[in-house]
């Protein structure tokens, strides 16, 4: 395996996946459109297994690690949906999976990670508790790490969403994916600049989580200031192995407000009827604050996942 | 057009609708089915236009008016979705359309109404309060009246669904539908009986509101006591000419506790990752309450609509 995605290795990727991952829809809303005066098409990854893209990366890198790498199973840590998928292809593949989570993880969550026959390790939660962990585990186990998103088989993995989708909706003048770690940002970009290089790849980060926005407009990759934003899926900190292809094949990087997130969330909601995470929002809600950047535009949207806490969802929040 | 709907009209209805109706998908979960022991296939009819089945009915009966008979446009009541279908409809069709609704209708679908181009006339909150102001309404607009489920026309409509299901699906062994007015369940039956006798076709209906139970079980049209039921969609007494088709085309009728509706309702917006109406969730209540009547069946389910005030959700409410 390289050390860099290439499109050989997403198109690789897809090969493996094939049978394997949902052929996920693409979805549109004649209303939405009208009211944004743009051509939106949602590639609905919430319909995925483990209801997220996050089941591409994991499958395609654990079925293609050596079997030397696979002897001892694989660990990863994750508070979301990369150790949902995780468990899942590990138990596919034969093998056995440690998620690392943080103790004040959603109980839903470690069901997830359970259901799919992944074993919970706990873990304090901060990025320190998290690694200190992850490194005990492997220790002990023998275990393989598999990345969240900075790493060349996961990105691989990722991009094979994107691949799909232009099969799907042909031409596009603009592709959006959100920005969290980065990963599938990545692999869309490569996969898209390959095959339709006149298509702009623009990512969507929420504002408090702005890691992304900031390295890449600056050309240092930034850190990660403590993350609140709703989106709990792009509270991580951009990789580098991401930072680096962002810096080759990505065109832009815009922020939104909470209030856009949580607007576009429920935009969603109600006009295509469908369950997605916060996350999905983001690059919705850029289509909310920057008309002008897509008025006329054919516009792909990842849809990433749609595991939500139905307990809590935003708008039902009493204030505190 | 004859007084009763046959195989015949539905056929002729689905012509109608062609190109003009969305063709929704079927969707399955294999968690689910691991769940329950059968393999559930469920049309999403909360994807169809206006977001439910009933665009379906609404089209069809308005498309084929006369000349004479559209004149003057058309009027319904309606505090739901045959509201809206009638006033997009109508639209499209190109005549005015006035939809009575209670004057306490919720505010989301009073707008529903007019974004489609539809005017409301608001009476009481009561069934003589509704009939009369639609009588009012048709004497002095001179509108023609399309009944939501009491008519040859609009059964024939909503018969489309489950011909597009079977065409999409193939074999089934149990169909299912909730019953309100029967209109999509008469429609459903006369469908499916002629495409494939062999498989049965079960309704399901709250017990808060079994009209339909009592009148299939004793062989006389029940009235319906004042229904509290959350499935909101099938808060209508079962009509004369559904009744009548039942008896012919309909194997059985189950009804459903609150509690089974809320907890299916759940079920399917987790696993599904769709948003559905209370009504939709019915069936499926029915395949939780009554496990052994479908134990390793290959099971159609028509999931209704997905009109849903996401400001109160059942399992959001706070006790009273």
């Amino acid at each position: 395996m390289p050390l860099e995605p290439t499109f050989d290795s997403i198109q690789h990727a897809a090969t493996v996946l094939k049978g394997v991952a949902h052929v996920t829809p693409v979805q549109t809303s004649r209303s939405l459109n009208n009211e944004l005066s743009a051509s939106l098409f949602f590639k609905c990854e919430n319909f995925q297994r483990v209801g997220a893209f996050k089941f591409r990366g994991a499958y395609s890198t654990i079925s293609q690690l050596s079997e030397k790498e696979k002897k001892h199973g694989v660990v990863t840590h994750s508070s979301g949906n990369h150790g949902q998928a995780v468990a899942l292809a590990a138990s596919m593949v034969g093998i056995p999976s440690w998620i690392v989570m943080p103790e004040n993880a959603p109980e839903i969550k470690k069901r997830g990670v359970k259901s799919f026959g992944g074993t919970i390790v706990e873990c304090e939660s901060t990025q320190k508790g998290r690694e200190s962990m992850l490194q005990d585990v492997a220790e002990k186990t023998g275990a393989h790490y598999v990345p969240p998103y900075d790493d060349a088989r996961v990105i691989s993995g990722q991009g094979t969403c994107a691949l799909e989708f232009l099969k799907q909706v042909g031409k596009l003048d603009i592709m959006m994916a959100p920005v969290g770690g980065g990963g599938l940002l990545s692999g869309t970009a490569i996969a898209v600049k390959h095959e339709r290089p006149e298509c702009l790849v623009i990512g969507a980060e929420p504002q408090l989580a702005d890691d992304a926005f900031r390295s890449f407009h600056s050309g240092y990759l930034q850190s990660l200031n403590p993350a609140v934003t709703i989106a709990d899926g792009l509270r991580a900190s951009l990789g580098k192995l991401p930072f680096q292809i962002f810096n080759t094949y990505v065109d832009d990087i815009l922020i939104v407000s909470e209030v856009a997130i949580i607007q576009a969330m429920r935009l969603l909601w109600e006009r295509l009827k469908i369950i997605i995470e916060p996350s999905c929002a983001v690059p919705v809600a850029a289509c909310l604050e920057y008309p002008e950047r897509f008025k006329g535009k054919e516009v792909g949207i990842i849809l990433t996942g749609g595991n939500v806490d139905l307990d809590h969802l935003p708008w039902n929040k009493t204030p505190h």
